[in-house]
């Protein structure tokens, strides 16, 4: 039995045993949580979250991009959410390429660059600082000042919190 | 307490609970699961997924956008995944908006006209078919032919698989 059929039938038995529920689409806590695909990062588990609390998005990194910004302007204008809860995590895939390695390497297999940034990064509190400055800075979101950034250890399961510093960027920052 | 505190504490408590591990970044079962952001559908408790067994990307609709080819591109060629497994759901609020009349809202929101499309869509089984097709075409992915979609009903909990249908599309196919 392949895989997915593996899964399948897992879910089959899921279905037979669970209640059937009817929850709204809005996330009961409005919250949207951003994290990375990583496989050892079970987001309901690690936080305690229940069935139709809070959205989850996922990608390489947990990083914001155009496609998360698109999620998360449909979740908090559409689906009521008002605060974002971002964690990324240690030993991530990401550090283990360079955005010029892994875009000379899809260039190769495929004759053409990649019209998308890779993402990749070294620090990853850096890297949850920039997601967080990503989120504050976009115009799409109404609600875009409730903003923690976290880092999962994904071997002891805590989370550390990391605070964004805001770049002195211009003339009113000097008047300071 | 406010919601991320109420997480905090959920989080401490777990990795208090859980055992300390180890486990590779690479998934061990080669697999990459992409769905929706929607907070109904908790995947490791819906597959019978452990940890450590497949990543798993999330965005609004699970649809299949640059961001998600930029991630199985990463869990394929350094992370191992051999298959990708896709779950849309029924009751989606992509089915809530019109492409035209989101965008106009961020326009309006922000002066200016976001740069991705907002993948809103009303039949779910052709989404599902659409980002199979998405996958298939995708010269930056090596295994690009295991690809299975699904659709979830939130309600249920269960899954049906639907299938795609590779619409005829040059002269290649007009000679079956």
């Amino acid at each position: 039995m392949g895989v997915i059929d593996e899964l399948l039938a897992n879910n089959e038995a899921f279905a037979a045993r669970v209640e059937d529920t009817h929850l709204a689409v809005e996330p009961s806590r409005h919250l949207a949580i951003v994290t990375c695909m990583d496989s050892r990062l079970d987001v309901f588990a690690a936080l305690g979250l229940g069935d139709g609390e809070a959205h989850v998005l996922r990608n390489a990194g947990g990083v914001i991009t155009d496609d998360v910004i698109r999620s998360l302007a449909l979740s908090q204008r559409k689906l009521g959410t008002r605060e974002v809860m971002l964690i990324h995590h240690d030993d991530c895939g990401l550090q283990t390429i360079t955005e010029a390695g892994f875009r000379e390497e899809l260039q190769e297999a495929s004759g053409v660059t990649p019209s998308f940034a890779i993402e990749s990064f070294t620090d990853v509190e850096a890297d949850v600082r920039q997601s967080i400055l990503r989120v504050r800075r976009s115009d799409f979101l109404p609600h875009r000042d409730a903003v923690r950034g976290f880092v999962y250890d994904v071997d002891t399961h805590a989370l550390r919190e990391i605070t964004a510093e805001e770049p002195n960027t211009g003339p009113e920052s000097e008047r300071d």
